[in-house]
């Protein structure tokens, strides 16, 4: 199984390194796949490098999609969205995290499809034809989407489930000792103070109309 | 607050990617050490970027060791362990995961401390004199350290709360929406199939004889 992973400026580091630190245990061939290949640096100081760019990408069964502010710049990007149509139609598995999710969406791969992303973000999948599925995880037919960063490493033991089997994923589960323990009740928009979920709110708001 | 997150071949790259994540969103200057500058491949893949080595690291404040099958490389390594060593003595914190602890121990960090690392090498930590305690975050003056893996974003957020106080990690849980949802039941020894448990304590014995 080859599995890719497509990074870019400013993606959310712990959104590919989530699914992608469970994905790798199944003996899969890891290709970190770039705009081109190189350094790529993400949204908070952590650079990974990508062996490949998009032109040098070996086929793949299994394609990742992390999210992160730098997806914003890669709404209209021609060379990235027919990249994500194409090797989306020719994998077994299209995956996402976080607003990953909204670049599927650009390139039209969400059109008719149960979605999600990052709660901030959850109204804009409508935009492309997606039902936001208030879910952690969520799949339709060969698309499997995570919520909000961590959400990924939950997407990534679903997977190997579906491509490996259930005894594989627990022996997964337990190699990376997943027994999780926030420490705080504020996860999700549902459980965390108001006052708090009000304030993400708007700075996103804020920072979206900043950037447009 | 600087933080550094040292790096070096064959690490577990959400060992480090998880904390860094979270410890990021503080708005420290996150610097990324190798053994020296560049490239450093971790151990299924993924690749990360050294700004510095150990020679040209600054000052930080707090210092967090990632696991991984290459920290056995290091468990006598003059230069590696007197880094932990001076620069554990000048932080406000030192921090570990999974197996990122017994470099800790091999540098003579642990010595009548309570310890935690990864579930197949708690039977390490009584060599360096720590305590070995079942807990999936263990705090001892300004030591804090995680279990396996995964365990390094539950660390994460408690030494936010630590630096910063309980809102600010609220706001980061909420950030990343960490509200996980293990699929199985098999994230710790205690849970899992025990005939899951038993196999990987072999592997993990049959390991460490070939590589002694």
């Amino acid at each position: 199984v080859r599995i890719g992973f497509l990074i870019y400026p400013r993606f959310t580091a712990l959104d590919a390194v989530g699914p992608y630190e469970v994905l790798s245990r199944i003996g899969a061939e890891v290709v970190w796949v770039g705009i081109s290949a190189g350094t790529v640096p993400s949204d908070a100081g952590a650079s990974l490098v990508a062996a490949v760019g998009l032109d040098e990408c070996p086929e793949l069964d299994v394609l990742v999609v992390p999210g992160g502010p730098g997806q914003e710049d890669l709404m209209e990007d021609d060379g990235v969205l027919s990249f994500l149509r194409e090797r989306s139609a020719a994998a077994d598995w299209t995956a996402s995290v976080c607003t990953g999710s909204l670049l599927l969406g650009a390139a039209g791969l969400l059109e008719g499809r149960r979605a999600v992303t990052h709660w901030l973000a959850m109204d804009r999948l409508p935009e492309f034809g997606a039902e936001p599925v208030h879910e952690r995880v969520v799949e339709d037919g060969r698309l499997i989407m995570a919520a909000g960063v961590s959400a990924g490493i939950d997407m990534g033991l679903l997977l190997v489930e579906r491509i490996r089997g259930r005894e594989a994923a627990e022996a997964i589960q337990l190699g990376i000792e997943y027994e999780p323990r926030p420490p705080f009740e504020s996860g999700s928009p549902e459980k965390a103070d108001p006052r708090l979920v009000d304030s993400m709110r708007q700075a996103s708001r804020h920072l979206l109309q900043g950037s447009a």
